[in-house]
């Protein structure tokens, strides 16, 4: 595993709470991951990254992934099992990369980053101009369809699917208790609310890549607000 | 196509109103689907289902579903164009099949017909004791997710899953009016209502077939009885 885990997302909740900046910035871009890597791991994520993007899940090999590195085929395998070993790794990687990014690095109370999130899924773009498609990559929606496709038999994909899921719950489940105790989330149920939260959004990022009108998911962001709202 | 098609659940509310019996019966078990093929289709549908079933979505090929008919291969592709445009004629069938089993030919008003929907995909059961896995085969769930990772870059299978998507949110449009109008619903802003509770129902469906523990999925049953309840 990486020295980076969900845990610190998920143990952390000083981390949703805004660090103090002498002069905020407004993020209205959105950086590619690992983008500049520092470790192998690093750069064999970034080509994984790559690969994905240009050649989907059907096109991801360990020898696709080596052209694009420095790195030989044998130190890919001296990192991970399989493909489909690095593939979880990348994708929980991936995934905190994201809650980081749109989340724990912003300023706001807790509830401005569940906004965000929100916004980001129903709405297709936040307040400051982060749009859908430059946060998450199709190719990186279509692997997250894929192993979710194969975790329906697959007990070890099945395994890993059920972990990360609980994690992501947990974030939001983390991310409402923040949000209560600073004062901008109403008091809720919120291992019931984060569970809600969970098929919403899990269900706009599944059908935001994969429909072509997309609008209607838009209506569903005023009724959220009713949970939350103090 | 075939002549059953979503039309026959969207357009005719009456449908959704109870039909008049003598001796309502409690439905307590759920039929397989195509158990009974009458035309050369449904032969071809109910050996796709038992192929799904058996080999997973990879495993479809005409051969392979030849095999488990009366028919030749050049048979099915007098029907068929080819392998996908059967699996997604199957998957419209299969559904408007689900949507006639759970609701349409069902006693009860609107809201009775959407509280089994919701019971069997948040809690896993409907009141009379049909289950989840009983009604959702793990090769058609995951034939769905394969389709929907396949729809983030083809174009087709984007259209068409973009179409049967609609028709499915229509459907939950027309309960909430027939709800509202038989006054078993609130008065609510159906569209909105219905996107919501679609976004729900997929989420549950892709993650009650791809994760061990799903207890946390039932605690969603209650806050979406809140957006109903009279």
């Amino acid at each position: 595993m990486t020295d980076r885990t969900f845990g610190r997302a998920l143990n952390v909740r000083d981390d949703f709470m805004p660090a103090p900046t002498e002069q905020p910035v407004r993020m209205t871009t959105f950086e590619e991951p690992f983008i500049d890597p520092a470790t192998s791991t690093e750069e064999i994520f970034r080509a994984t990254y790559l690969v994905l993007r240009d050649h989907g899940y059907a096109g991801v090999s360990i020898q696709r992934i080596a052209d694009r590195t420095s790195l030989s085929k044998s130190t890919i395998y001296y990192h991970f099992d399989d493909k489909y070993d690095l593939l979880m790794q990348f994708s929980e990687e991936l995934l905190t990369w994201y809650i980081d990014q749109l989340v724990v690095d912003h300023e706001g109370d807790a509830r401005a980053s569940l906004d965000r999130l929100l916004d980001l899924l129903l709405l297709g773009e936040t307040a400051d101009g982060v749009c859908f498609e430059s946060v998450f990559a199709p190719g990186y929606v279509a692997t997250i369809m894929e192993m979710r496709a194969q975790a329906v038999r697959n007990p070890e994909m099945r395994e890993y699917v059920s972990r990360t899921d609980a994690m992501i719950r947990n974030h939001f489940e983390a991310l409402l208790e923040a949000g209560m105790d600073d004062g901008s989330i109403r008091e809720i149920d919120s291992e019931t609310v984060a569970s809600m939260l969970f098929l919403l959004f899990e269900g706009a990022l599944l059908l935001r890549s994969c429909e072509d009108d997309v609008e209607w998911l838009t209506a569903v962001r005023k009724p959220v607000d009713s949970y939350l709202d103090r």
